[in-house]
Parts: structure tokens; sequence; C-alpha cells
């Protein structure tokens, strides 16, 4: 174990020791304390990382077990240890696991390339129009690859990466001729398309699972999606334009006939596991648009897909298997949902709700105070090199101090499940795929978190404006509302 | 798909579907009766096999989520689609998956292999003596080596497996100069520790966790040792004498000193993993002995020492990843642990014991019926080609009729309980390890089958007559008792 990983250790250690020897703050039960020192040991792990995530959370886990077996509870409080497990049997983690086998399977089959190409072929002419075309694909796609890492650095980014290539652009003597321009754009329309779709990047449903609590609202999968629609269209639209105004590539014109020839010649013929996935990927869509109608959640609906690709072989059970990124999440997610949930039925962020509305006085400016939030969620990402650490250190606080303030819980929401998607577009780690098409050497720091600011204060700029009012009529029409009850 | 695969996938679809369309009989509900369906649809699927163990518990979990969102419910029931989900959240699950860990790392750093080595030096002058070290190795590390695979095929099978050839025994010329005997002791061996500790063999777990609604029982790990005890070492210490007695190896004596030098030289100075793996090995016994003094149960217990595992990194992260074993029983003993629960609180369990109760008519006869139920048990086992699929088949079944003929819960459970290890060593697929030893080429099915059955039967017989009367006893004194609140 080298010195850095010792320091860090050491730092997760002294934590609890800490928090554990400081009695609790008043109207908070021991156990609410202890587990919420716990809680952000976890955090403070995510984020300073000696250990990859899933290591992090089986040892907060592990400790939380060990801390509600040794803890006295107050006299009307039921908590037994196999409670920080609850987050292996939520839906939040089985939709992303599962998701993850079909996000798979568009890389393995070729089926994601293969639409990537045939786009070209009619669309792309011009480098601005790849632009678009990178657009297209993703959102394409992405209502069933919430791997961030499969969609745009599994499937897009490869395509793009060659195309660079084949258009003369290279990293180290000519990045600015296109590669520069396309590497840029691929990363900045997934943040776009990330949060248009509950199952387009795995953090949302994280995020939504510890908001609903809090706010006591709840969202379907039709109901996120229509929400998004006109803030993500309208954000989509312009992100391959305002990169092309900032950084154009040198190049305007391209040969996309050829481009698109080869990439197929390449592919050959569409293979069987190609046509089945297109219609897993179809029927995994009525699923989750028409879930209500079928009576089942979202997912149920990705149980039942990946259970189809599975039978069916698109993707075999030693595919899942291999597919590290799948066995993490499933880890690591249903730790911090075990952790979290834990802390609610221990009280912990009614007495910061309680603590907070004494405090903090917002009067009358509860519009100020969401905006404000808004814009903290965004500036702070600069801080987070991972959406989902973001997610578990900051939504539930956002959400607490929201609620506090008086803002209404819906706008709140989606404002936050959003930029949470749209706020890792602003540095090179704000996300997964980044560092992967960062490291394809054609990018800058400088010109991609330039890019990047615009990019996501102008999306914040929009969600703020636009966003709202839109939000705003849905709540109205009565097409989002309140949920009564809660859909764990 | 080839015509076999697809065959046995029409059997797994006709099987719900003609239940579905079957109206259930008298006093079930609807919900029960078509979950049963789907159950006994995943009990076939484990037994003909069509795809792995998680393919088909994921597809019958999936439509069991499918059919409770579309089945009315009675009036006074409460079951959402999520209860199939609920064997994740479950400890057995977790205990499993983390001692799977602790059993890798006995192979992966080599400590398995050392004590081997440091036995033989002492011990293993005569090919008899060989075999009462594979005995007492075996039941050494037994405590946390719940894989079966890991402890037999990983460390005593390999080791042995060269001992043999050192000896000059071969597989095709002289099998029954010392590999014979010593191969048919390795598994017969562990077929006799896997029940003398709740983590000795996977499906322990599995087995109580299914029968601890039915017969409203629960045991502690000290408990289950405690009462395994005497039958497990009496019949431990006669596995390698009789299996001697059937098949008499050539050869007698055995140079053990320059075995056990060459091996060690091959292993060099013991490494910090292997020392630090000790030391960790030493906590899991101690915590799960005094679990019930530092008030942690045994999952939490293998959780804390899974997270040390990797946090002192005698594990990593990525050694897990590659655990395929360790994934397999995540995925497939949640869900089998999920339905079997679901079933329960959807009534069908209780429904099947008042009707077994009308039906069989046992009359005071009760502990005939426990000896019945206890040799069906073990005679079964020729049709089972899993520990798993039995446990999932059979056990419920074996528990509710005992139950209605009104055996001692504590007594059936604890003859279930153990016979379920002992069962599998009839057959040469018996139990996970069976076909990596049979694989080596050193035995014949007739000779395995003839030990099989001596050893089995044998090994029933000493747990009918001193097992029930030692399990009388300690519950008599109450150091086992029927447990009051059920842990889940």
């Amino acid at each position: 174990m080298n010195k850095t990983k010792m320091w860090k250790l050491g730092i997760l250690v002294l934590i609890p020791l800490i928090i554990f020897l400081i009695p609790p703050p008043e109207g908070l039960p021991l156990i609410g304390w202890r587990l919420f020192g716990l809680y952000l040991t976890a955090i403070v792990g995510l984020v300073i990382k000696p250990y990859s995530e899933p290591v992090i959370l089986l040892g907060t886990v592990a400790a939380s077990a060990v801390t509600i077996g040794n803890t006295p509870l107050p006299e009307n409080m039921v908590l037994k240890p196999d409670a920080v497990l609850s987050g292996y049997q939520s839906g939040t983690t089985w939709l992303v696991f599962a998701a993850f086998t079909l996000s798979a399977a568009f890389v393995t089959t070729g089926l994601g390339k293969r639409i990537a190409y045939h786009l070209i072929d009619r669309m792309a002419n011009t480098t601005l129009k790849l632009g678009y075309v990178t657009a297209f694909l993703d959102l394409l796609i992405a209502p069933a690859t919430p791997s961030n890492t499969a969609r745009a650095g599994g499937i897009v980014f490869p395509i793009m990466n060659s195309v660079a290539n084949a258009l003369g652009s290279d990293p180290v003597t000519n990045p600015r001729r296109a590669g520069h321009y396309l590497m840029l754009n691929v990363y900045m329309v997934t943040k776009s398309t990330s949060y248009m779709f509950l199952t387009a990047m795995a953090p949302n449903a994280l995020a939504l699972s510890m908001m609903a609590p809090i706010l006591k609202i709840n969202l379907s999968w039709g109901q996120w999606a229509l929400a998004a629609a006109v803030p993500g269209l309208i954000c989509l639209l312009l992100t391959p334009l305002v990169i092309y105004f900032c950084y154009p590539p040198e190049l305007k014109k391209v040969n996309n006939k050829e481009i698109a020839a080869k990439g197929l010649k390449e592919l050959g013929p569409m293979k069987v596991s190609e046509k089945l996935l297109l219609v897993i990927f179809l029927m995994a869509l009525g699923g989750w648009i028409f879930s209500k109608y079928l009576r089942i959640d979202a997912a149920t609906v990705a149980l039942c897909v990946m259970a189809c690709t599975l039978i069916i072989n698109v993707v075999s059970w030693d595919d899942v298997l291999k597919n590290k990124g799948g066995w993490n999440t499933l880890i690591w997610y249903g730790g911090i949902i075990g952790l979290s949930a834990t802390l609610t039925k221990a009280g912990f962020f009614k007495w910061l709700a309680d603590v907070l509305q004494t405090t903090l006085q917002f009067g009358d400016h509860s519009t100020i105070a969401l905006l404000v939030i808004l814009f903290i969620s965004v500036a702070i990402r600069y801080l987070f090199a991972s959406g989902g650490a973001y997610v578990a250190a900051m939504v539930p606080v956002f959400a607490t101090v929201g609620h506090v303030a008086g803002a209404n819980p819906m706008l709140l929401a989606l404002g936050l499940l959003f930029s949470n998607a749209y706020g890792g577009c602003m540095t090179h780690y704000g996300g997964a795929a980044a560092p992967i098409i960062f490291g394809a050497g054609y990018n800058d720091t400088k010109s991609w978190w330039i890019v990047g600011a615009i990019i996501g204060f102008g999306s914040l700029l929009v969600h703020c404006t636009i966003g709202l009012a839109w939000w705003e009529f849905l709540i109205s029409k009565g097409y989002i509302s309140l949920a009564t009850t809660l859909v764990r």
C-alpha cells in the first residue's frame, strides 16, 4: 500500500471515529448521528477514492450493519442490520444493472455502429452535419443505454474517432482539422441526451430514488421523458452549432459516402443478433412508455428485457459476467441506496430539515432559492470526478435545503435531476466517458473547459427559463403531479 | 440455438402456461397458484438446465414481478412486484457471496496449499494417513470456504492430484496405486465437512433460509456447528478408513518428507498476504462463534470479513470481479430466495400444509415419518445434479410434509440440513467439486457410486441414531431451542 493510499484510508477511519466520539446534536437520535458518520465516510471515500466504489460501499455497509446492532435505538424505532442491504432489493439498482446488459449488447452486436454509418451515409456531408448525426445517433440509442461508457465511449466515440482519422485529422499534427470538434461534440451531446430519459444515464435513477422520500415525489419513465423533451431538444440542437462557432473545424466538407461504405463493409450484412436486439430495444421502449397500462414498473421492464436478451442469446451470460461495469454499479448503487434509505429511516433528513428550517430564512423568496440551488448544483461539479459521487453527496442536501426553502418540490426535482447530467459536461473528468474521449488526444483542457462552461451554464439558462415554464405548464395541466403514494 | 435447448425452453414455457390456464385449487389464491407455476418453472429449469442458473432465475423473477402486477390480489394481501427481489436483501445471499471471497483468497494466496504441505510433512507417511490429512485439512478450512469448488476443487484436489502423481500413480496405467483412493477420499471427505458449519457449503444457508419460515426455527452459526459436531466427526473419522477397506491402494508407505519439501519449496517463504489471510480467517471464526456477544449476525460477519480482505488488499476488487462463481451464486441464490419468500407470502406453503394435513395420515408415527423423509432426502439425490437445485425443489416440500406429520421441527431441520450435504456424495455429479475430481481420470463410475452409497447411507445411519440422540440431548439441555422470533 503506497503512502497516498494510507493517508486516504486514515482519513476514512478518522471520520467515523471523530463523529462517534462527539455526542449527537440535539434532536437527532444517536443511531442517526452514527449512521451519518458512516454515510459521510462513504461520500468522502467516493471523492478521494483510495479504493474503487464497490469496496468503499461494501466497507461502509458492513460498518453500518455492525453499528445498528450495537447502538441503542430510540423506543419507537425498529431498525435491523439488514436494512442497509435494502438497496439490493431496490428497483433502482436492478433497473440500472439490467439496462447495462442492453448497453453492452449495442456494442457487442455492432448494431450501434450500423445505425451510425447509415446516418452518416444519409446526412453527413459536412463536419457540422457530422456533429448533428452524433447528436441524433446518441439520442436514438440513449433510452436503452444508461451506461455512458457504453454509449459514448463504446459506440459513438470509436466511430467518430475513426471518422476523424479518415478525414486526415491527427491528434498531434492537425487536431483542429476535424477531430477536436468531433470529439468535444461527442461528449457534450451525450451529457445532453443523458437527462432526456430516466434510463439514459445510470445516476438518473439513483438521484430520483434519493430525492423521492425527501421531496415526496415520484416520476414515471414517460413523465421524465416528457418533462425533459423541450429543454433537452433545444439544448441538443444548439450544442453542435455552439461548439462549431467556438472552435470551427478547418475541414468543412466531408466525403460521407466513402466513410459510410467502408464502415458498413467492415460490419458485413446485418446479423440475426442485431435484428433481435432491434426488436428487444423496441420492446423495452414500448414497455417503458406504456408501463402504466402494462401494470409493470420501469425496473420490471428492464428485468424482462435483460432476461429476453439472455434467453434468445443476443447476449450470453458469460458476456454479462465479463461486463465489470454492470457488477460495479450493482454493488455500489445498491450500497449507497441502502445507506441513504437507512439514514432516512433513522430520522436524519427530517432532523436536518428541522435544523435548516430554523437557521435558513428564505422568506418569500422560494423561487430565488430554487435558482440559487440549481446554479450551485452545476458550479459545484468542478469538484466532482464522478456523477454518482455527486449524487450521493449533494442531491439529498439540495433536496432538503430546497424543500425547507419552500421551493415547488417537482420543479426542484426536475431541475436537479437534469442538471445532474449536463453539469457533468464542464470538465474532462465529469463523467465516465470523458477520460476515454479526452484520451484520444485531440483535445486540450482549456478548450474543453471553455466549451464545457458554455454548454453547462447555457443549459442551466435554458432550463431555468424555458424549462421552468414548460414544467409549470405540465404541472398545471396535470401531466405531472405530486405522487400521493410513493413507489420505492 | 440447438434442438435440445429448444425443447427444454419449450417445456419451461409450457409449465406456467398450463398452470395459468388451470383454475387454482380450492383454498389457494390465484396469485399463489400462478407464482407456484413460475417457481416450478424455475426448479425444472435448474434441473434440465437449458441455461445457466442465473439466467433461469432472472427469467422467472422477471416473470413473477409481471405476474404480481397483473394478478388481482385477495383483499387482505399486500404484495408488490419488488417482493421477488427481496432475496437480494437477504443476509443469506450476502453471507454466501461474501464468504466466496474468502474461499478464493485461500486459493490465490497459496495459504491453503501451505497448510496442506505442513500437514503432509508432519503426519502422512502412509496412504491411509494421507487420507486423514485430507480430512483434517478440509475440516480446518471448511468454516470459511462455502465454495466447495474452491476448497475441494481448488485447494485439496490439486495437492492430492500432484501427490498421486509424485507417488507414481497414473490415471491410465496404475490408478489403483494411490490416485484412485486419494481422489475418492477428497470428495467424500468434503461432503462430510460441508455440513459441519453453516459456512462450509453454499446451499447450507439457502436450505436454512427456506426451511426457517415453514418450520418456524432458527439456528445460529454456533448452534449449527454444535449440532453437527458429534455425527460429523464420527463420519469424518470413518470416511478415509471405510474407503481404504473398500478399495485399498496398492501403495501403503509414502515418502511424505520429500513431497512436502518439494511443495513448500515451490511455495517459497510465507507471503504477507498469507499471514494477513490467516488473521482474517481467525477473525471470521471469532466473529461467527461469538456473534451473539458481538451483536452481529453471520452475514454481517461475512460482509466485514470481505470488506477487510479488500481493504488490506489480500484480495483485490478485480479478483472479486473475476470470481464468476461468486456472481453466479449472488444472482441465482438471491433470485430463488426471493421467489420462495414471495410464494410463502402468497400463502402457498400454508395451503400446501392444509392440503397435506387432510390427505396424509401419519397418526402417532411422527418419528417414522421423520426417518422416512430423511431416507428419501438422501435417495432422491441420484436425480439431482446440483445441491442448489435439490434445495430449491425438495427442501420446502420435505419441511412442509414433516411439519404436517408432526415431526419435531428442530430434529427435522437438522436432519435435512445435514443430509443436504452428505446426500451429494453418492454420484459423480452430486456436487460442484465432483466433476473436477472425477475429471482427473483416476476413478470409474462404478467404484465411485459404490463408495458413495456406503458413505451416503452410512452417514444417514449415523445421523438417524447417534445424531438424533445428540440433538435431542442438546434440545433437552436448552443449547438449541425453537426460536420465538424469526431472524430473516
